[in-house]
């Protein structure tokens, strides 16, 4: 059976509150990939019925951010979505999720200036606000969101808390392409040559373990070895940090558990990675 | 049968998601007075099941308000609230409020820095977070608020408007003393003498409503008048503005409709009142 298509904000509260049984929810900007469809399987093992909405958000993008080429493509979704079995899919639009006249923003201390925050400062507020609007319209028991964006991931579970919502975050992991690179929607900018030197990141990811497990801990040792071969591959450096997995704030010497976060350019496209320090 | 006392924010989410029937919910900071019972009279005569929060929201103090002296009565509150016979009673804590890792605030652009907002800076901000936060631990079909905080109000029905929050917000009209003066907790502050000249605050909304009724309909000319009434009785005025009623912006001349909203100084005591121009 298809998904049922959901338009209408009205519509969707209607409906969520008289689906029976639990609700997984996984909020997507759409172009899925195999990183979305993961979410989508996790909210299926754990819910009674799964909602997936399909919004590129506007007030997370800065003015000179790539908000009209984000790569969409909604039939292609829907598909993907139909094939799975998801139950709902929710594709609400500007008009009706940012009226003229709207004026009230979620924002999160903190957490939400660091990492990403410093080169997008009004990313986060963006994104807290849609959560928030997303959950508020569809209540779902479990919000399922990728590990990739781990600050993001962070931040919302720290919303969540502060505003008593009782919509439980599921992070999941993150989804690699065959050859380490994340999966994410903005690969699709790359060039063939900013594609392959892009495996970098994760290649100094994985240095960062290994390094780790050879005995090493000293954060800017690491960090500077992460660097060069980053480098080396043309890429820009946003970001390397290692950082506490729950407060988000910089270490000095790595520990089981910790968390190497990087955000690189190659050319305008600018990528984020993590892994956790095993 | 006396009114359910809770004050676990979990207790307080499990019983509401429970209740059979809709739920009216009145905020309150407690020390109630008939203003307060007023919207308890809506709640109950609108709902099935009422709900009164009793909590003395420390985040819309500034640090060189009130906070600490405002007035409390819990046990004289929970008398007023069991002879209504309200259905629970919810007063949570500070601690589980706001916990030390508290980071997520809700606020509202543009309505909140003229009037009040331009002397409390960071009150409807406090406000807007502690009333979301309320509303997800209650769930409320309705919630209650007194036109005498008209820009409370206006701010609220705009912040559930954006956030998709369901509860409906009914404004219920504002309860004076036999002599005029708004009801507010802040009247206990006032001596013997404030209190007389507090009256010229009502008298002077009395004469702007007099000076339209015969024809007068320059804003300028009757705030000019309503300042003089209200400096010959002491007090000290933060603003009066005529507004409408859904934009809160300034209005040159008066309509049926339109707000005459009144901040002032007796002493160190601020009070609002506001009246609709019919």
């Amino acid at each position: 059976m298809n998904s049922v298509l959901i338009r209408s904000v009205a519509e969707m509260q209607m409906v969520s509150c008289k689906i029976k049984g639990t609700i997984g929810f996984v909020p997507t900007m759409g172009f899925l990939h195999e990183g979305h469809l993961s979410l989508v399987k996790a909210a299926q093992n754990r819910s009674d019925n799964v909602i997936v909405s399909i919004y590129v958000n506007p007030s997370q993008f800065a003015p000179d951010e790539d908000l009209d080429n984000y790569p969409r493509d909604l039939d292609k979704d829907i598909e993907l979505l139909n094939e799975l079995q998801v139950d709902y899919i929710f594709f609400p639009n500007d008009k009706e999720m940012y009226p003229a006249d709207f004026k009230t923003w979620v924002s999160v201390d903190k957490l939400t200036t660091m990492l990403c925050g410093k080169s997008r400062p009004t990313h986060f507020r963006g994104v807290t606000t849609i959560v928030t609007k997303l959950i508020n319209i569809i209540r779902p028991d479990f919000m399922f969101l990728g590990e990739k964006d781990f600050q993001q991931l962070t931040v919302l579970k720290q919303m969540t808390k502060d505003l008593n919502l009782t919509t439980e975050i599921i992070g999941c992991p993150l989804v690699r392409e065959p050859d380490g690179l994340a999966m994410s929607s903005r690969n699709k900018y790359l060039t063939i040559d900013q594609r392959k030197n892009a495996i970098s990141i994760y290649k100094a990811l994985l240095l960062a373990q290994d390094l780790f497990t050879n005995g090493h801990k000293t954060v800017d040792k690491i960090i500077s070895k992460m660097k060069t071969l980053i480098n080396q591959h043309k890429g820009t450096i946003d970001y390397i940090d290692v950082v506490d997995s729950s407060t988000l704030e910089s270490i000095e010497n790595l520990y089981v558990g910790c968390r190497i976060v990087v955000a690189v350019y190659f050319g305008k496209t600018r990528l984020i990675d993590n892994i956790e320090i095993k």
